[in-house]
């Protein structure tokens, strides 16, 4: 496998010219959290490729095993659990209240990205845990709280969601697992769940689930269900009364237990009121979807990154432009045009994607911000809104190519990146449970169209076109980026004709908007990855100081191939959306779809 | 895993009424060929499903083994190999005299599409050896064709071709594998080969490699290649000079041995001149390329099979129009237009694949016909440079789609895609290898940029624009077909369009072709997608009788499906090709590419 590099450059770049986040951190009452971002980056860049990286291959090759009801993790994860604890990893962003340290979600999401791309299958209990801690704090009642919290930031414990049953996935109004109120208090959960992350491992002595299930006299579908803490071990240490049956076997992500897991009478705790409990589980998925945006982010710079090694170092055949390495039998693969196209795609939708994830979440450190600086209740709303809009665009496009760009490096690679030697394969496998999880890419794109795109009278949209115009504005405004402005605004016009054609037709069918959600979605995406890339070339065209200037140039040059490349597609995807829902149910399609075989 | 069904009336419509395949068989004196093809297909269809089916998922998991420098298959494959053998289906094709049966290469090729859908891995050996037949057939002496030709066709020997070095792979011109004359006749070859696929397994008690290697004088480069005739076991029973290392640990295709090899002074038999190996290994590598675009158009059909079945089995949620089924808790899923979508889109990508592998082998049927009716030398020129343009596009276009088809299926899925259990997540690691090997898809789209659009002055390019121009017309002669016209027109126009930029810009610098060759395949693909579903759907308004009504009116559907869905990505393709090479080369990318880390 070739080396993991923490991208340390690219993550300040970010952080201090593209969003000014010192200033923002400051203007919020956090100015002493700005200064310490450098050395945390460095820090979690060397913990992610010295102890985290040489596990991957082999918690691949070895996987989870389940025996006597519980999950042993693969060689070499406690220990590196153990050195990630110490570390204070766990408590990067807890609410120092109970023991965490309070740095922003911003820092969080860049360290978790480095960590996604050293082991995927690492990352995600750490990655639960985080978003059970929010859950937790926002929705249980305080002695829950003290009772969870610290163990859990601390990474004494760690914490899994427990949603799907095999009737009830994408919908969870079918949820059958029961909780019935038990003599001295808490509840007594019974049921069986299934794909349940991280639901048990050796890493720590105790965990938690939070459970969906239904009180005895709950109506039925989605109000109807509730949420309860489920501890593996009691507060008397005793175990509580679940087990888990059996672990998937997957395409990939064979170091992340999947489980199927049955509670008989287990005691749990409710979380948040009575038959409000998916409310509660959004607060912990809200969280997640950012994440796993994530994910696919941080295989995304795995794979640029293995793309252009590999290509620099390769030797076949002759560029088309003739010998670059006359002294050589061949030139490097490079040199081929359809290999650098490659190359170059997987990196300029990795590091958009990346910076669209730090961009919502500094947004939310805004939301969230208090001290000397709390924001008035509006602000703070505006804030939440607009991360709520951009939530489902990080976590479909981040994982839709951060999959692309794992496929184009195994392409790079050729047979080398078929055969699992080089680990390009294993980044494949990975990478594509991210598009399925925490809601599939499909249902992300219903959230967008049907929900985000027109809530509160469509004002985070109109913000989002407001930011495209701002960065269009941006690129027009130094001679250096100005040739890219007409591309983001022709972008900008194609989303804003979408808008208002779902507008419409969503009021006369709402079937036109959902079967224009994905290409919806995507075309959000590209045209807030295009916007991204503006405020990128802007930045480097403002020539910064502190940078090797090739890496600033390269900003420009990137955002320009993103823009040429990348950004037309939105055309296509314009119109295809207006086409509606007749294209999906013409005449004769019907036959097909009833039919038994062809 | 959901049941293989052989799509037996889709085979029996693309024969007769979209191909007329039995009257051109006929009119090429092989009518009796044309009357078998319903009974073959029936009884290839039961072997597929009955017999190799079964062992995908057992194949998969148990994978192959290397002892004693030999391979081990997984448990079943010699029995299956021997029933397959038996059944006579190894010398379907192959010349009656040398005990083959002689049918058409169109016949040969649904029936190889069905296996390739019941078992990926399986087909590789019997795919692989009907290449080397043909090379052997095409270029050695009588006395090796005697020798080898009736067990290869009879299915007691094996065939498999050795070309790639660990330095050597694309660009074979850099490979070392040495051939010395050997006293007595025939050469001692020594050199070490990989990804060797089938290079040994126990399925039959011979086989023969086709190996590339140098003569001790021969020239540097591709024009000192010959070509050797390597067995395992020579005439007189002993075993030959080479062993197998071991076996590559792959993303899938873990029942397909890919082999490193020692060849050890190994007895080999020349095939064709000194140094001109590689013009002969052409011949056994121009049907794979055809072969491989099989394999990705089986899993195709495969996934697109899986995506349907369960979208209407499995039930989430409420369509957006409403409940369908009221009487249960919730609609089958495929009443979700986003399902809906990727359901039709891996069925529209899947047969428009096959028709035009189907297509491009009658029409080699067309160039090899003998027997009463030869055709005059020209003609058969004609039908050879006709096959020679489509081989590329049939290759890289129908694994692309079928690996978009596998992921498409799995994202119907959701977590059940990701689960082995299902068996969808193995066509995607299976099927991942068809766009890499026999040739990257890249190398493929320069085959097609370089070679092939300008071949013959362009004639058989020119070819295709006249097949799409009456395809037009074909749809506009029907009421129910008028309305798709339009689209293919500006799709075939746009194709002019780019045939003509690329002579142009070409003669500029081969820079812009290269920088532009997997978008022109791409849009070379879905233009002649777009033909084949134009044939189709005119094939269907003829209302021909013996097909089930609904069958008919859904090729209608599903080419609108495709000429509104599908085919416009063609106007995003056609404005970045004219783009040329400089988007690839803008200023700042070098340093991007020179960088060591970010």
């Amino acid at each position: 496998m070739i080396p993991y590099q923490p991208p340390l450059q690219t993550l300040r770049f970010l952080v201090r010219e593209v969003l000014d986040a010192p200033a923002v951190l400051a203007a919020a009452g956090r100015g002493e959290a700005g200064a310490l971002f450098d050395e945390v980056l460095a820090q979690a860049g060397r913990v992610a490729a010295e102890l985290l990286a040489p596990l991957n291959r082999t918690g691949d090759e070895e996987g989870v095993v389940v025996e006597r009801g519980g999950v042993r993790m693969p060689a070499g994860f406690r220990e590196a659990w153990t050195v990630w604890r110490d570390g204070g990893w766990t408590g990067l962003a807890g609410d120092p209240a109970h023991g965490g340290q309070g740095l922003p979600a911003l820092l969080d999401t860049l360290v978790t990205e480095m960590v996604c791309a050293a082991n995927l299958a690492f990352s995600i209990t750490p990655g639960l845990t985080q978003g059970a801690i929010r859950a937790i704090a926002a929705h249980a009642d305080d002695g829950l709280k003290g009772w969870c919290l610290p163990p859990m930031i601390a990474g004494e414990w760690t914490g899994a969601m427990a949603l799907t049953e095999p009737q009830a996935g994408t919908d969870l109004g079918l949820l059958r697992t029961r909780a019935e109120p038990a003599a001295g208090g808490g509840h007594r959960i019974t049921g069986q769940k299934m794909f349940i992350s991280s639901a048990d491992h050796d890493l720590t002595d105790n965990l938690v689930h939070l459970v969906l299930a239904r009180l005895p006299d709950a109506p039925a579908g989605t109000r109807g269900i509730s949420l309860f803490l489920v501890p593996k071990r009691l507060p008397d240490g005793t175990r509580n009364g679940w087990s888990v049956l059996s672990s998937e076997k997957k395409m990939g992500l064979h170091a992340s237990p999947t489980c199927v897991v049955a509670y008989e009478g287990a005691v749990g705790w409710m979380v948040g009121a009575p038959n409000r409990g998916l409310a509660a589980m959004f607060t912990m998925m809200n969280h997640e979807r950012l994440f796993v945006g994530i994910q696919g982010i941080g295989v995304g710079e795995r794979a640029a990154q293995a793309a252009l090694a590999y290509a620099r170092q390769r030797e076949q055949g002759r560029a088309p432009d003739g010998p670059h390495r006359a002294d050589r039998p061949a030139d490097p693969i490079l040199h081929h045009p359809d290999v650098r196209r490659m190359v170059l795609s997987a990196r300029v939708l990795t590091d958009a994607g990346r910076a669209l994830a730090a961009w919502t979440a500094l947004w939310l450190d805004r939301a969230r911000q208090g001290g000397d600086a709390p924001l008035a209740e509006e602000a703070e709303e505006e804030a939440e809104d607009w991360a709520a809009l951009l939530t489902p665009v990080v976590k479909a496009a981040g994982t839709d190519f951060g999959f692309e760009a794992a496929v184009l490096a195994q392409q790079v690679m050729g047979g080398h990146g078929y055969i699992r030697e080089w680990g390009v394969e294993q980044l494949v496998r990975d990478v594509r449970a991210t598009q399925i999880y925490e809601g599939t890419n499909g249902i992300q794109a219903l959230d967008l169209v049907q929900r985000k795109l027109g809530m509160k009278g469509g004002r985070p949209a109109d913000r989002l076109l407001a930011e495209l115009e701002q960065a269009a504005a941006g690129l027009e405004a130094e001679p250096a980026t100005r040739d890219m402005a007409p591309a983001l605004r022709d972008a900008a016009a194609r989303l804003q004709g979408v808008l208002g054609w779902l507008r419409e037709a969503g009021a006369e069918t709402p079937l036109d908007p959902a079967a224009g959600a994905t290409d919806t979605l995507r075309l959000v995406a590209l045209t807030a990855y295009g916007w991204m890339w503006a405020l990128m070339a802007a930045a480097a065209a403002r020539r910064p100081a502190g940078y090797d200037p090739a890496f600033l140039e390269a900003r420009i040059g990137l955002a320009r191939y993103f823009m040429e490349r990348h950004l037309p597609e939105v055309a296509v995807l314009d119109a295809r959306i207006r086409r509606g829902h007749a294209g999906l149910y013409g005449p004769g399609l019907g036959g097909e779809l009833e039919a038994t075989g062809g």
